[in-house]
């Protein structure tokens, strides 16, 4: 079996990892020659909506998957017209289109921050008095990691806000005024089996998330598992979901989901009997999905923008090195650590170490 | 760094599988197009000694390590006069050669079966009134898995046995009345750190090994440990080791070491903290090796010539499939599994399920 991948990085690397062992192979579609899955797979070398290059991807592959989101519409039609294609076209288009999902999330249930849609500098004035501030602009489309976010403080934010966005469809969020973030992945085959992972607990900072633990025995894993699972159910969804959620006082708060493996479950390669990368590939193949139980503590820690020396992260004890094979940029995400021991003790330390380490070489 | 390998089949497709964590590249040097390792690395296709691909590898690799131990002489001194090779030659000179294999042992302290060289018939019905039957005749070069080797019942027996070496110089070994077989893997940097891991108790049966499993806390490790460091220390070895022995009553005799990673160390993928692997990557580059520690119960199982339906293997609880990309062939190992869970008792009953498995279709 010959799985498709349309991303080459790091998540599609990981995958690639977790599915010889079950005897798969791989072909990306990447534009970057050096693409960190390059190695380990067929390299088709070029643009992601490249028609040409699209055929062969579905011609050789049996099922196609993707490592990001904004996979234009026409790409995932082409796609799932020649081959077949999960997680499924709609759960892309939801997702990428920060309205539609928080549309959704309400629908079926789910709350979330108080939003409203922004067409123009008018709708934004118009909102802001129901929103209340602080509170976020966002492009509805293409944003992650932070950006194409304008932070909205006062009244007199606004103008520039929005002349920042460029004309582009928008949606002005209300803080939230969580004790937490929190993330579940799960995931789904097409005969509908599901299996959940527990929360991960997670630390952003400009955007980008720095550390995250598996949260064993969570208060609120049962609530976080039903919201996953009306996700999963409703968009007949396939593979491997991340549900991005705010916790507030014991009640959870959809922030976005991801259709995708996620970088809040990295410590999952180490800290669960089976990966989410093991997990999405046996979805998308309708293979019997791996217990998710978590292996003692477990968590990750990203190193953005800079790596401090191999030799110095092999010595930590617990500590598990993941480097993607990409140069060093500023806020680009090279690698990341999982730690996992069953000492609770001990796993606090390593993952402070490694903290300490990431923020000593961040760029971001 | 670039990783060269010669031998292109399921151990280097495993290290390759370990080492791009660790940000590393591969470079295979093997006949078969089909190779295992072949996706996952740059692959040199022809013969081991073909002299250009050698020079090829030599170039491209910074560091050259072998999936197996019969590789030429003249192969190991080019390889080792143009780049970094590990484990050492010396190491492969003996490990290729039972009779050099054997009074090695005796020369650094440690006991063997009893044994004889074996140049012709008389040699043999010399030797036998001192090493009783039954025992073994085995060639003294090439053999594994069972190969080259005859069992002797009854001086009946010598005549046919001398016949079927063929004249290759041999050894007679005689048989030892074991408790049961158990391994033991280390890693040696040049630095001369040394890891171990738990003792591995194996069952073969045709002369293949089958089922093996970690013991943690045995009462013989640290009489292992004692005898593979003196193994490690005398030949400045670097890179992983096996060493397979005989426990009789309480008394360790060696078998046999194989100079790279093994068979018996399979269960240390997801049963150890650092698989032997990843920390036979560690040792040949020089980089801090790894926590040999193992997470729980672990075991493997092989499956030889057959393989059960994936579905079915990945329905098991506990159980991490390996598959190597090979094509079932009578007596080819295809795929093991590991085992691993905190819990004896359910380690005992996956490891038993498995075994069956493997069994039903086994084709040796």
């Amino acid at each position: 079996m010959k799985v498709g991948i349309l991303g080459g990085g790091q998540l599609a690397r990981m995958i690639a990892l977790a599915g010889y062992p079950l005897g798969l192979k791989f072909i990306v579609l990447d534009p970057d020659e050096n693409a960190g899955a390059a190695g380990l797979s067929e390299h088709l070398h070029g643009a992601y909506d490249d028609p040409a290059l699209l055929a062969q991807l579905a011609e050789k592959a049996d099922v196609v998957t993707y490592e990001f989101e904004n996979v234009p519409a026409h790409v995932a039609e082409f796609l799932a017209s020649h081959t077949t294609v999960y997680p499924p076209a709609n759960a892309l288009a939801v997702a990428q289109d920060r309205l539609l999902e928080k549309k959704f999330f309400n629908e079926i249930g789910i709350g979330t921050a108080p939003y409203a849609a922004i067409d123009s500098l008018r709708d934004l004035q118009q909102a802001m008095p129901d929103i209340g501030y602080p509170a976020i602009l966002k492009s509805r489309r293409m944003g992650y990691d932070g950006k194409g976010q304008v932070v909205l403080k006062s009244a007199a934010d606004l103008e520039s806000a929005w002349q920042s966005m460029q004309g582009a469809p928008s949606i002005v969020e209300g803080f939230v005024p969580f004790q937490r973030e929190v993330s579940i992945i799960a995931a789904r085959r097409p005969s509908g089996d599901i299996v959940f992972y527990p929360l991960s607990e997670n630390q952003h900072s400009g955007g980008i998330l720095r550390v995250a633990k598996a949260c064993n025995s969570d208060a609120e894993q049962a609530m976080a598992e039903d919201y996953v699972r009306r996700l999963l159910e409703k968009l007949d969804y396939v593979g491997v979901i991340a549900l991005e959620l705010f916790d507030v006082d014991g009640r959870l708060l959809a922030n976005e989901f991801a259709p995708r493996v996620h970088n809040s479950g990295h410590w999952s390669i180490e800290g669960s009997e089976t990966s989410q990368f093991e997990n999405h590939l046996r979805a998308i193949l309708d293979l019997p999905l791996g217990s998710t139980q978590t292996r003692g503590q477990a968590g990750m820690v990203n190193f953005i923008g800079g790596l401090p020396d191999t030799r110095e992260l092999l010595n930590l004890s617990h500590a598990h090195l993941h480097l993607y094979d990409k140069t060093p940029r500023k806020g680009r995400k090279v690698a990341h650590a999982t730690v996992r021991t069953d000492d609770a003790k001990e796993f606090n330390t390593a993952l402070k170490t490694l903290s300490t380490l990431a923020q000593r070489v961040d760029n971001s």
